[in-house]
Protein backbone atom coordinates (compact mmCIF):
# COMPACT_ATOMS: atom_id res chain seq x y z
CA UNK A 1 0.00 0.00 0.00
CA UNK A 2 1.65 3.35 -1.14
CA UNK A 3 -1.37 5.56 -0.35
CA UNK A 4 0.56 8.33 1.67
CA UNK A 5 -1.97 11.59 0.22
CA UNK A 6 -5.10 10.29 2.18
CA UNK A 7 -6.98 13.26 4.50
CA UNK A 8 -6.93 12.61 7.56
CA UNK A 9 -10.69 14.01 9.15
CA UNK A 10 -8.79 16.99 10.95
CA UNK A 11 -6.91 18.40 7.93
CA UNK A 12 -6.96 22.03 8.12
CA UNK A 13 -9.06 24.42 5.97
CA UNK A 14 -6.49 27.10 5.08
CA UNK A 15 -6.73 30.96 6.25
CA UNK A 16 -8.98 32.79 3.37
CA UNK A 17 -8.82 36.30 5.37
CA UNK A 18 -6.07 37.21 3.35
CA UNK A 19 -3.03 37.13 6.05
CA UNK A 20 -0.98 34.83 3.85
CA UNK A 21 -1.66 34.11 0.40
CA UNK A 22 -3.59 30.82 -0.69
CA UNK A 23 -0.78 29.43 -2.41
CA UNK A 24 1.98 29.62 0.27
CA UNK A 25 -0.34 28.28 2.77
CA UNK A 26 -0.86 24.98 0.16
CA UNK A 27 2.87 24.88 -0.07
CA UNK A 28 3.62 24.57 3.63
CA UNK A 29 0.77 22.10 3.94
CA UNK A 30 2.72 19.75 1.37
CA UNK A 31 5.78 21.21 2.58
CA UNK A 32 5.29 19.95 5.71
CA UNK A 33 3.93 16.60 4.41
CA UNK A 34 7.15 15.94 2.51
CA UNK A 35 9.54 16.70 5.14
CA UNK A 36 8.04 14.80 8.01
CA UNK A 37 8.26 11.86 5.72
CA UNK A 38 4.64 11.51 5.32
CA UNK A 39 5.01 11.64 1.66
CA UNK A 40 8.31 9.56 1.07
CA UNK A 41 10.89 10.24 -1.83
CA UNK A 42 9.61 8.91 -4.86
CA UNK A 43 6.69 8.96 -4.06
CA UNK A 44 3.79 10.73 -6.15
CA UNK A 45 1.97 13.81 -5.40
CA UNK A 46 -2.26 13.86 -5.54
CA UNK A 47 -2.77 15.18 -8.56
CA UNK A 48 -3.69 18.78 -9.48
CA UNK A 49 -7.24 18.14 -9.41
CA UNK A 50 -7.41 16.36 -6.34
CA UNK A 51 -5.72 19.20 -4.92
CA UNK A 52 -8.10 21.69 -6.11
CA UNK A 53 -10.48 19.73 -4.40
CA UNK A 54 -8.86 19.03 -1.23
CA UNK A 55 -8.03 22.92 -0.51
CA UNK A 56 -11.20 24.04 -2.65
CA UNK A 57 -9.12 26.98 -4.41
CA UNK A 58 -8.61 26.62 -8.16
CA UNK A 59 -6.16 25.28 -10.18
CA UNK A 60 -3.83 28.09 -11.01
CA UNK A 61 -3.12 28.80 -6.73
CA UNK A 62 -2.43 25.00 -7.25
CA UNK A 63 0.01 25.10 -9.69
CA UNK A 64 1.76 28.13 -7.83
CA UNK A 65 2.32 26.26 -5.22
CA UNK A 66 3.86 23.81 -7.32
CA UNK A 67 6.07 25.69 -8.76
CA UNK A 68 7.16 26.59 -5.95
CA UNK A 69 7.75 23.21 -4.50
CA UNK A 70 9.96 22.61 -7.54
CA UNK A 71 12.43 25.75 -7.28
CA UNK A 72 12.68 24.42 -3.63
CA UNK A 73 13.81 20.81 -5.02
CA UNK A 74 11.15 19.22 -3.40
CA UNK A 75 9.28 17.97 -6.25
CA UNK A 76 9.98 16.99 -9.96
CA UNK A 77 7.54 17.17 -12.59
CA UNK A 78 7.20 14.29 -14.95
CA UNK A 79 5.33 15.31 -18.04
CA UNK A 80 1.88 13.95 -18.74
CA UNK A 81 3.05 10.92 -15.73
CA UNK A 82 2.93 13.37 -12.61
CA UNK A 83 4.32 15.54 -9.61
CA UNK A 84 7.36 13.07 -7.66
CA UNK A 85 9.16 13.92 -4.38
CA UNK A 86 12.45 13.98 -4.84
CA UNK A 87 14.99 13.15 -2.11
CA UNK A 88 17.62 15.76 -2.33
CA UNK A 89 18.14 16.60 1.08
CA UNK A 90 21.82 15.53 2.27
CA UNK A 91 21.85 14.06 6.24
CA UNK A 92 24.78 14.98 8.62
CA UNK A 93 25.58 13.51 11.40
CA UNK A 94 26.50 15.62 15.30
CA UNK A 95 27.84 12.53 16.46
CA UNK A 96 28.19 12.72 20.43
CA UNK A 97 32.41 12.36 20.13
CA UNK A 98 33.63 13.37 17.34
CA UNK A 99 36.75 16.13 16.14
CA UNK A 100 34.24 17.90 14.37
CA UNK A 101 31.18 17.51 13.00
CA UNK A 102 30.84 15.40 9.15
CA UNK A 103 29.01 18.88 7.77
CA UNK A 104 32.31 21.03 8.71
CA UNK A 105 34.75 18.07 7.48
CA UNK A 106 33.06 17.25 4.36
CA UNK A 107 33.19 21.02 3.40
CA UNK A 108 36.47 21.79 4.55
CA UNK A 109 37.72 18.60 2.51
CA UNK A 110 36.20 19.76 -0.71
CA UNK A 111 38.73 22.81 -0.04
CA UNK A 112 36.53 25.22 -1.74
CA UNK A 113 35.74 27.92 0.23
CA UNK A 114 35.47 31.22 -0.76
CA UNK A 115 36.29 34.39 1.74
CA UNK A 116 33.33 36.98 1.50
CA UNK A 117 34.74 39.39 4.14
CA UNK A 118 37.28 39.50 7.22
CA UNK A 119 36.87 41.99 9.36
CA UNK A 120 37.91 42.67 13.37
CA UNK A 121 35.52 43.77 15.74
CA UNK A 122 35.48 44.12 19.54
CA UNK A 123 34.70 40.71 21.53
CA UNK A 124 30.60 41.32 22.96
CA UNK A 125 30.42 39.85 26.44
CA UNK A 126 28.55 36.84 25.42
CA UNK A 127 31.22 36.12 22.72
CA UNK A 128 34.22 36.89 24.94
CA UNK A 129 32.76 34.46 27.74
CA UNK A 130 32.56 31.72 24.86
CA UNK A 131 36.20 31.89 23.71
CA UNK A 132 37.84 32.43 27.32
CA UNK A 133 39.02 36.03 26.10
CA UNK A 134 38.52 39.60 28.07
CA UNK A 135 35.59 41.52 26.64
CA UNK A 136 36.55 43.98 24.05
CA UNK A 137 39.41 42.43 22.95
CA UNK A 138 40.04 41.90 19.39
CA UNK A 139 38.39 39.65 17.32
CA UNK A 140 39.09 38.57 13.79
CA UNK A 141 35.84 37.28 11.64
CA UNK A 142 35.94 35.69 9.07
CA UNK A 143 32.27 35.32 6.73
CA UNK A 144 32.71 32.11 4.11
CA UNK A 145 30.39 30.47 1.51
CA UNK A 146 31.73 27.02 1.64
CA UNK A 147 30.26 24.11 -0.64
CA UNK A 148 30.73 19.77 -1.01
CA UNK A 149 28.39 19.21 -3.85
CA UNK A 150 25.17 20.76 -4.79
CA UNK A 151 23.21 20.45 -1.49
CA UNK A 152 25.50 20.99 0.62
CA UNK A 153 26.40 24.97 0.65
CA UNK A 154 26.66 27.06 4.01
CA UNK A 155 27.59 30.46 4.73
CA UNK A 156 30.38 30.88 7.59
CA UNK A 157 30.70 33.47 10.39
CA UNK A 158 33.69 32.47 12.06
CA UNK A 159 35.18 34.50 15.40
CA UNK A 160 38.64 34.53 16.29
CA UNK A 161 40.97 35.95 19.15
CA UNK A 162 42.81 38.50 16.75
CA UNK A 163 45.88 38.83 18.54
CA UNK A 164 46.20 34.29 18.29
CA UNK A 165 45.63 34.02 14.23
CA UNK A 166 46.55 37.33 12.84
CA UNK A 167 46.31 36.50 8.85
CA UNK A 168 43.90 33.55 9.01
CA UNK A 169 41.90 35.35 6.78
CA UNK A 170 45.09 34.87 4.06
CA UNK A 171 45.50 31.27 4.80
CA UNK A 172 42.06 30.59 4.23
CA UNK A 173 42.21 33.00 1.22
CA UNK A 174 45.03 30.61 -0.14
CA UNK A 175 44.04 27.14 1.04
CA UNK A 176 40.16 27.54 0.52
CA UNK A 177 39.94 25.12 4.12
CA UNK A 178 39.57 26.47 7.56
CA UNK A 179 40.78 23.33 9.33
CA UNK A 180 44.00 23.75 6.60
CA UNK A 181 44.55 27.28 7.82
CA UNK A 182 44.39 26.40 11.91
CA UNK A 183 46.69 23.26 10.51
CA UNK A 184 49.18 25.80 9.35
CA UNK A 185 49.64 27.60 13.15
CA UNK A 186 50.04 24.45 14.36
CA UNK A 187 46.23 24.46 15.67
CA UNK A 188 44.13 21.09 15.58
CA UNK A 189 40.58 21.09 16.44
CA UNK A 190 39.99 18.48 18.70
CA UNK A 191 36.21 18.50 19.50
CA UNK A 192 33.24 20.61 19.45
CA UNK A 193 32.23 21.85 23.05
CA UNK A 194 28.74 22.35 21.58
CA UNK A 195 25.99 23.04 18.69
CA UNK A 196 23.34 25.27 19.39
CA UNK A 197 20.85 24.76 16.66
CA UNK A 198 17.93 27.79 15.63
CA UNK A 199 15.36 28.54 12.54
CA UNK A 200 15.42 32.49 11.38
CA UNK A 201 15.05 34.32 8.27
CA UNK A 202 18.11 34.78 6.23
CA UNK A 203 19.83 38.16 5.69
CA UNK A 204 20.18 39.68 2.70
CA UNK A 205 24.41 38.51 2.19
CA UNK A 206 23.21 35.48 3.20
CA UNK A 207 20.08 34.58 0.73
CA UNK A 208 22.52 35.88 -2.13
CA UNK A 209 24.87 33.49 -1.43
CA UNK A 210 22.90 30.50 -0.33
CA UNK A 211 20.63 31.48 -3.94
CA UNK A 212 17.06 31.58 -2.03
CA UNK A 213 14.71 33.77 -1.00
CA UNK A 214 14.51 36.50 1.39
CA UNK A 215 11.33 34.49 2.52
CA UNK A 216 12.82 31.25 2.83
CA UNK A 217 13.94 30.24 6.41
CA UNK A 218 17.54 29.26 6.97
CA UNK A 219 18.64 26.81 10.10
CA UNK A 220 21.69 28.33 12.05
CA UNK A 221 24.04 25.79 14.03
CA UNK A 222 26.32 27.71 16.48
CA UNK A 223 29.28 25.95 17.60
CA UNK A 224 32.61 26.57 19.98
CA UNK A 225 35.60 24.24 19.20
CA UNK A 226 38.32 23.38 20.97
CA UNK A 227 41.73 22.70 20.53
CA UNK A 228 43.99 19.44 22.17
CA UNK A 229 44.17 21.39 25.33
CA UNK A 230 40.49 22.09 25.78
CA UNK A 231 41.18 25.96 24.43
CA UNK A 232 37.96 27.51 22.91
CA UNK A 233 39.35 28.17 18.92
CA UNK A 234 36.61 29.18 17.09
CA UNK A 235 32.82 30.58 17.83
CA UNK A 236 31.24 30.01 14.52
CA UNK A 237 27.34 30.41 12.45
CA UNK A 238 26.74 27.70 9.95
CA UNK A 239 23.90 28.95 7.92
CA UNK A 240 22.24 26.62 5.93
CA UNK A 241 18.96 26.51 4.05
CA UNK A 242 16.51 25.04 5.68
CA UNK A 243 15.30 21.69 4.19
CA UNK A 244 18.58 21.21 2.26
CA UNK A 245 20.69 19.76 5.38
CA UNK A 246 18.77 17.41 7.74
CA UNK A 247 20.95 17.56 11.16
CA UNK A 248 21.26 14.44 12.82
CA UNK A 249 22.29 13.69 16.59
CA UNK A 250 22.61 10.03 17.05
CA UNK A 251 22.39 8.53 20.50
CA UNK A 252 25.97 7.15 22.05
CA UNK B 1 34.58 47.84 27.04
CA UNK B 2 30.50 46.93 25.50
CA UNK B 3 30.61 48.51 22.21
CA UNK B 4 28.93 45.71 20.45
CA UNK B 5 27.15 47.78 17.47
CA UNK B 6 30.34 48.73 15.81
CA UNK B 7 29.59 48.11 11.89
CA UNK B 8 31.73 46.31 10.05
CA UNK B 9 33.29 47.52 6.77
CA UNK B 10 31.58 44.41 5.27
CA UNK B 11 28.27 45.39 6.62
CA UNK B 12 25.71 44.85 3.73
CA UNK B 13 23.58 47.63 2.34
CA UNK B 14 20.11 46.71 2.25
CA UNK B 15 18.01 45.62 -0.83
CA UNK B 16 16.16 48.66 -2.63
CA UNK B 17 14.86 46.68 -5.28
CA UNK B 18 11.76 45.87 -3.75
CA UNK B 19 11.85 42.15 -3.08
CA UNK B 20 11.58 42.76 0.47
CA UNK B 21 10.40 45.79 2.36
CA UNK B 22 13.09 47.34 3.95
CA UNK B 23 12.28 46.95 7.73
CA UNK B 24 12.03 43.55 7.06
CA UNK B 25 15.61 43.63 6.20
CA UNK B 26 16.28 45.80 9.14
CA UNK B 27 14.90 43.05 11.20
CA UNK B 28 16.55 40.66 9.85
CA UNK B 29 19.99 42.02 10.67
CA UNK B 30 19.34 43.18 14.02
CA UNK B 31 18.37 39.26 14.97
CA UNK B 32 20.74 37.97 13.44
CA UNK B 33 23.47 40.18 15.91
CA UNK B 34 20.93 39.15 18.79
CA UNK B 35 20.75 35.52 17.77
CA UNK B 36 24.72 35.66 17.06
CA UNK B 37 25.54 36.93 20.67
CA UNK B 38 26.91 40.10 19.04
CA UNK B 39 24.55 41.95 21.08
CA UNK B 40 24.05 40.22 24.63
CA UNK B 41 21.41 40.27 26.71
CA UNK B 42 20.76 43.55 28.33
CA UNK B 43 22.76 45.12 26.15
CA UNK B 44 21.36 48.58 24.27
CA UNK B 45 20.66 48.73 20.84
CA UNK B 46 21.62 52.03 18.86
CA UNK B 47 19.64 54.96 19.10
CA UNK B 48 16.86 55.27 16.36
CA UNK B 49 18.91 57.94 15.01
CA UNK B 50 22.10 55.90 14.53
CA UNK B 51 20.12 53.19 13.21
CA UNK B 52 18.85 55.36 10.31
CA UNK B 53 21.76 56.72 9.63
CA UNK B 54 23.23 52.95 9.02
CA UNK B 55 20.92 51.74 6.71
CA UNK B 56 19.97 55.03 4.98
CA UNK B 57 16.46 54.62 5.95
CA UNK B 58 13.70 56.59 7.56
CA UNK B 59 12.51 56.36 11.07
CA UNK B 60 9.10 55.24 10.40
CA UNK B 61 11.27 52.20 8.88
CA UNK B 62 13.55 52.01 11.66
CA UNK B 63 10.46 52.41 14.06
CA UNK B 64 8.86 49.20 12.45
CA UNK B 65 11.64 47.15 12.44
CA UNK B 66 12.06 47.60 15.98
CA UNK B 67 8.26 47.30 17.13
CA UNK B 68 8.45 43.63 15.55
CA UNK B 69 11.70 42.90 17.32
CA UNK B 70 9.53 43.68 20.31
CA UNK B 71 6.96 41.32 19.20
CA UNK B 72 9.03 38.64 18.70
CA UNK B 73 10.70 39.49 22.55
CA UNK B 74 14.06 40.25 21.45
CA UNK B 75 14.07 43.39 22.90
CA UNK B 76 12.45 45.64 25.30
CA UNK B 77 11.85 49.30 25.20
CA UNK B 78 12.59 51.29 28.44
CA UNK B 79 10.71 55.10 27.95
CA UNK B 80 13.35 58.02 27.57
CA UNK B 81 16.33 55.08 28.28
CA UNK B 82 16.55 53.21 25.09
CA UNK B 83 16.04 49.83 23.19
CA UNK B 84 17.45 46.52 24.89
CA UNK B 85 18.19 43.10 24.35
CA UNK B 86 16.18 40.81 26.56
CA UNK B 87 16.99 37.05 26.83
CA UNK B 88 13.99 35.19 26.62
CA UNK B 89 15.26 31.95 24.95
CA UNK B 90 15.01 28.70 26.88
CA UNK B 91 18.26 26.38 26.06
CA UNK B 92 17.17 22.74 25.71
CA UNK B 93 20.17 20.13 25.55
CA UNK B 94 19.90 17.07 23.79
CA UNK B 95 22.17 14.92 25.78
CA UNK B 96 24.25 11.66 23.98
CA UNK B 97 22.83 9.48 26.51
CA UNK B 98 19.32 10.41 28.36
CA UNK B 99 16.18 8.80 28.38
CA UNK B 100 14.83 11.58 26.43
CA UNK B 101 15.48 15.40 26.09
CA UNK B 102 15.29 17.72 28.52
CA UNK B 103 12.93 19.78 26.41
CA UNK B 104 9.96 16.64 26.10
CA UNK B 105 10.56 16.10 29.62
CA UNK B 106 10.33 19.82 30.82
CA UNK B 107 6.75 19.31 28.56
CA UNK B 108 5.52 16.19 29.70
CA UNK B 109 6.23 16.96 33.42
CA UNK B 110 4.44 19.99 33.25
CA UNK B 111 0.98 18.29 32.00
CA UNK B 112 -0.33 21.02 30.23
CA UNK B 113 -0.57 19.25 27.08
CA UNK B 114 -3.78 19.27 24.81
CA UNK B 115 -5.33 17.22 22.38
CA UNK B 116 -5.73 19.18 19.39
CA UNK B 117 -6.70 16.39 17.19
CA UNK B 118 -5.92 12.38 16.49
CA UNK B 119 -6.79 10.41 13.74
CA UNK B 120 -5.72 7.25 11.90
CA UNK B 121 -4.03 6.75 8.62
CA UNK B 122 -1.57 4.11 6.76
CA UNK B 123 2.11 4.43 7.54
CA UNK B 124 4.14 5.86 4.59
CA UNK B 125 6.79 3.95 3.63
CA UNK B 126 9.32 6.19 5.55
CA UNK B 127 7.81 6.30 8.65
CA UNK B 128 6.96 2.79 8.20
CA UNK B 129 10.93 1.82 7.95
CA UNK B 130 11.49 4.44 11.06
CA UNK B 131 9.05 2.56 12.87
CA UNK B 132 9.68 -0.80 12.14
CA UNK B 133 6.16 -1.60 11.45
CA UNK B 134 4.69 -2.86 8.03
CA UNK B 135 4.07 -0.50 5.10
CA UNK B 136 0.27 1.08 4.71
CA UNK B 137 -0.71 -1.07 8.46
CA UNK B 138 -2.31 1.53 10.54
CA UNK B 139 -1.17 4.49 12.35
CA UNK B 140 -2.64 6.16 15.10
CA UNK B 141 -1.35 10.16 15.36
CA UNK B 142 -1.93 12.51 18.22
CA UNK B 143 -1.60 16.30 17.21
CA UNK B 144 -0.80 17.94 20.69
CA UNK B 145 0.04 21.51 21.91
CA UNK B 146 2.25 20.96 25.15
CA UNK B 147 3.84 23.94 27.19
CA UNK B 148 6.24 24.93 29.79
CA UNK B 149 6.55 27.98 31.34
CA UNK B 150 5.90 31.28 28.84
CA UNK B 151 8.86 30.62 26.55
CA UNK B 152 8.46 26.60 26.04
CA UNK B 153 5.33 26.03 23.52
CA UNK B 154 5.59 22.93 20.94
CA UNK B 155 3.04 22.03 18.30
CA UNK B 156 3.43 17.87 17.98
CA UNK B 157 2.42 15.33 15.87
CA UNK B 158 3.39 11.80 17.11
CA UNK B 159 2.62 9.30 15.24
CA UNK B 160 1.71 4.72 17.04
CA UNK B 161 1.61 1.83 15.57
CA UNK B 162 -2.66 1.76 15.80
CA UNK B 163 -3.08 -1.63 16.95
CA UNK B 164 -0.44 -1.96 20.33
CA UNK B 165 -1.66 1.79 21.18
CA UNK B 166 -5.12 1.83 20.66
CA UNK B 167 -7.03 4.62 23.43
CA UNK B 168 -3.62 6.37 23.77
CA UNK B 169 -5.55 9.39 22.50
CA UNK B 170 -7.61 9.37 25.62
CA UNK B 171 -5.47 8.67 27.85
CA UNK B 172 -3.21 11.72 26.74
CA UNK B 173 -6.71 13.94 27.48
CA UNK B 174 -7.01 12.70 31.11
CA UNK B 175 -3.04 12.71 31.94
CA UNK B 176 -2.55 15.66 29.92
CA UNK B 177 1.19 14.06 29.11
CA UNK B 178 2.67 11.33 26.62
CA UNK B 179 5.07 9.84 28.80
CA UNK B 180 2.25 9.36 31.65
CA UNK B 181 -0.61 7.97 28.59
CA UNK B 182 2.44 5.53 27.49
CA UNK B 183 3.54 4.75 31.21
CA UNK B 184 -0.04 3.56 32.24
CA UNK B 185 0.13 0.93 29.73
CA UNK B 186 3.07 -0.20 30.65
CA UNK B 187 5.78 1.00 28.20
CA UNK B 188 8.31 3.40 29.19
CA UNK B 189 10.49 5.41 26.84
CA UNK B 190 14.03 4.57 27.17
CA UNK B 191 16.07 6.36 24.99
CA UNK B 192 16.00 8.42 22.14
CA UNK B 193 17.52 6.59 18.98
CA UNK B 194 18.04 9.75 16.69
CA UNK B 195 16.47 13.18 16.43
CA UNK B 196 16.59 15.82 12.90
CA UNK B 197 16.50 19.16 13.01
CA UNK B 198 14.68 21.20 10.22
CA UNK B 199 13.80 24.87 10.05
CA UNK B 200 10.63 25.92 7.32
CA UNK B 201 7.44 28.28 7.62
CA UNK B 202 4.50 27.33 9.42
CA UNK B 203 1.64 25.82 8.78
CA UNK B 204 -1.46 27.86 9.76
CA UNK B 205 -2.53 25.53 12.42
CA UNK B 206 0.73 25.80 14.02
CA UNK B 207 1.21 29.29 13.50
CA UNK B 208 -2.27 29.45 15.64
CA UNK B 209 -1.30 27.18 18.56
CA UNK B 210 2.34 28.90 18.21
CA UNK B 211 0.79 32.33 18.55
CA UNK B 212 2.77 33.48 15.81
CA UNK B 213 2.33 34.86 11.78
CA UNK B 214 2.53 32.86 8.49
CA UNK B 215 6.14 34.35 8.07
CA UNK B 216 7.78 33.69 10.97
CA UNK B 217 9.97 30.53 10.75
CA UNK B 218 9.93 27.44 12.91
CA UNK B 219 12.50 24.77 13.90
CA UNK B 220 11.64 21.38 13.68
CA UNK B 221 12.69 18.60 15.77
CA UNK B 222 11.85 15.04 14.34
CA UNK B 223 12.52 11.82 16.48
CA UNK B 224 12.35 8.48 17.50
CA UNK B 225 11.94 7.45 20.72
CA UNK B 226 12.63 3.40 21.76
CA UNK B 227 11.85 1.60 24.53
CA UNK B 228 13.53 -1.04 26.64
CA UNK B 229 13.41 -3.60 24.12
CA UNK B 230 14.82 -1.08 21.90
CA UNK B 231 11.71 -1.16 19.74
CA UNK B 232 10.16 1.81 18.19
CA UNK B 233 7.51 3.67 20.28
CA UNK B 234 7.13 6.72 18.41
CA UNK B 235 7.42 9.12 15.74
CA UNK B 236 7.44 12.66 16.49
CA UNK B 237 7.78 16.24 15.00
CA UNK B 238 8.46 19.14 17.56
CA UNK B 239 7.06 22.13 15.72
CA UNK B 240 9.19 25.11 18.06
CA UNK B 241 8.98 29.11 17.46
CA UNK B 242 12.74 29.95 15.79
CA UNK B 243 14.37 31.76 18.45
CA UNK B 244 12.37 30.57 21.23
CA UNK B 245 14.41 27.85 21.99
CA UNK B 246 18.09 27.02 21.53
CA UNK B 247 18.72 23.29 21.33
CA UNK B 248 22.38 22.27 22.65
CA UNK B 249 23.96 19.43 21.69
CA UNK B 250 26.50 18.44 23.57
CA UNK B 251 29.91 16.79 23.61
CA UNK B 252 30.21 13.72 25.07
Amino acid sequence: MNDCSSVPESWPSIDRSGSAPLWRQILSDIEFEIRSGLIGAGQKLPSELELTRRYGVNRHTVRMALLKLADKGLVVSRQGVGVFVTNEHAEYRVPPRSNSTELEQAMDDARTGELIASYRRPAPACLADLLQIDEGSELLVLETLRQNGPRLLAYGYHYFEAARFAGLDAAFVRLRSLSGALAERGCRILRRRATWIDARMPRKVEANALSIDLDEPVIVLSYVDENVDGQPVIYGNSVLRGGSVRVRVEAA
